[in-house]
Formats: C-alpha cells, sequence, structure tokens
C-alpha cells in the first residue's frame, strides 16, 4: 500500500535559517517553498536524491523529500509541537497510489483518521493524517502525489 | 549528497506487536530482524515500496525502510528516549554513496559527527550519526549501503 516514503515533516522556528542549513550541509535542493494557512505552517520541499537512474522519479508517484515546517504562529499545531518538544521530526508521509483506498482500508483496521477525506497538501498532493496515539506515536501522513509530481 | 530516504528509525516499547501492526495495517513487508547489542536494540527492517518499475530498488543504492527498534534495556539510548518522549520517531537515516566523503564534508561545516568513523548498521550496511543539536533536533544517520542491498 505505501509507495515510499515521501517526506520527513521536521519542525523548526526559522525556516530560512533552517532551509539553508540543508542546502549548505546536505546539498539538498529546494524545490518549492509554500504557506499554508490551514495547517498554521510556512514551508520548504526539499528533494532528497535525484531519482532513478533514469530520470524517472524512482518510486512511483514522485519523489522523496525534507519537509521544512515553521509555525505561522505558537498556536498552530507545529507551534505547540516545538513548545512542548522542540524543534525536530514533527510527521512522516508515505507515498500511496489511491489515498481514498489507502484511508477505507485503514480505517477499518481500527486507527482513527484525523481526515476522513483527503484534503490539499504540498505541491498539489491529496494528503491525510492518521492519529498518531494509533500508530506507535508517529504521526502519519498519506501523500497521493498528482500524476505529474516527480 | 543525500541519495534517498533510507529509513524512519521508530522507538517502540513492543517490536513484535509493532511489527505486526505496520504489516496488518500498511501492507509492509519485514526483510530483516536483527539484534544490535552495541546499539542497545532489538530491531525489524520493513520496505517501503517495491521500487522503481523495472524492478530495481528505485534509487541508487538501496531501498526505503521503516525501522522498528525496541531498547534492550532502560539505560540504552533508546530505552531512555522513550522514557522522556514516549514511542515515537527517534532518528532519521538518509543513504549516501560515499560515507567516508560525507562524514568528510559534513564535518567541515561545523556539524558534530557522534561517529567521527563509519560503523556497522543494520543489513550490513555502513553508518554514521551527526550530532541532533547541530541538526535542528533531528538525530540524523548517514547510511551506505552494501552494493548488493536493494
Amino acid at each position: 500500500m505505501l509507495t515510499r516514503i515521501d517526506h520527513v515533516g521536521i519542525a523548526c522556528r526559522d525556516l530560512d535559517e533552517k532551509t539553508e542549513f540543508y542546502v549548505a550541509t546536505f546539498g539538498l535542493m529546494v524545490v518549492s517553498r509554500e504557506v499554508n494557512e490551514q495547517q498554521g505552517v510556512r514551508e520548504a520541499m526539499l528533494r532528497v536524491g535525484d531519482g532513478a537512474e533514469d530520470g524517472s522519479a524512482g518510486a512511483p508517484g514522485g519523489g522523496s523529500y525534507v519537509q521544512l515546517l515553521e509555525p505561522l504562529g505558537a498556536d498552530t499545531p507545529v507551534g505547540k509541537f516545538i513548545a512542548r518538544r522542540g524543534e525536530g521530526v514533527h510527521h512522516v508521509g508515505y507515498g500511496v497510489t489511491d489515498i481514498e483506498e489507502a484511508l477505507a482500508s485503514i480505517g477499518a483496521t481500527g486507527v482513527r483518521l484525523l481526515d476522513s477525506r483527503p484534503r490539499h497538501g504540498s505541491m498539489g498532493a491529496s494528503i491525510a493524517f492518521l492519529h498518531p496515539a494509533d500508530v506507535g506515536g508517529v504521526l502519519t501522513e498519506l501523500v497521493q502525489a498528482p500524476i505529474n509530481r516527480t
């Protein structure tokens, strides 16, 4: 069901500073910057790897990314996360080919869905979160990339 | 420098129970089980995705994994992590093609290396950890997979 590790979502206090760090230290490339008011974050997506040797993204449906997240305010989920635990890994996103099907299948196992229907995520993807308490303390996101995302 | 997200390392109290959960809920497949006395963990590696459509692993040097980690005792790094923060994401591992070169390059930027020389990791890989305080609160691992790992 899971096609790849789509991204690791990392909470940080200063998006510009942390983006620069990942570029300078690890040679990652920024492929998208967005503000998501609904989720209360400013974010940057940094591509990990160049994809498969044939020039495709390597895994079906998209590449892999470091997603850096800066809260828009203290009273946002990521703002509260940083206040409670400090900067660090906030969630893990896995690729799926059919998010509606995946949500139905996962929901049927008893895992609570924070989003019972997909919503808009980074770079045009459809996303949905699963309840971390039902996934061993890991805030888990499903990501269905748009067809042409690489 | 980073070729892929090699794995997400997840700390859990009960490896067998959590492994079964990931298999039943997400359809992941267990590809390796190991005890690593040096790191004080029992672990399972679960493959994420089937790789590229040409049958290769998709990304150069290996696939992507969920690594489930159960501490061998309370007085181990993962045991202390769970006592302090509960179950959840413990670290992120990124693939590199040449770990010695990567360590030299990253060390030169001022990031502290927890392992100045590579050591043995899961599934025959050479690994090294970077200091989380220098990587925005993320315990970061570099992974050079063995040539034939897929």
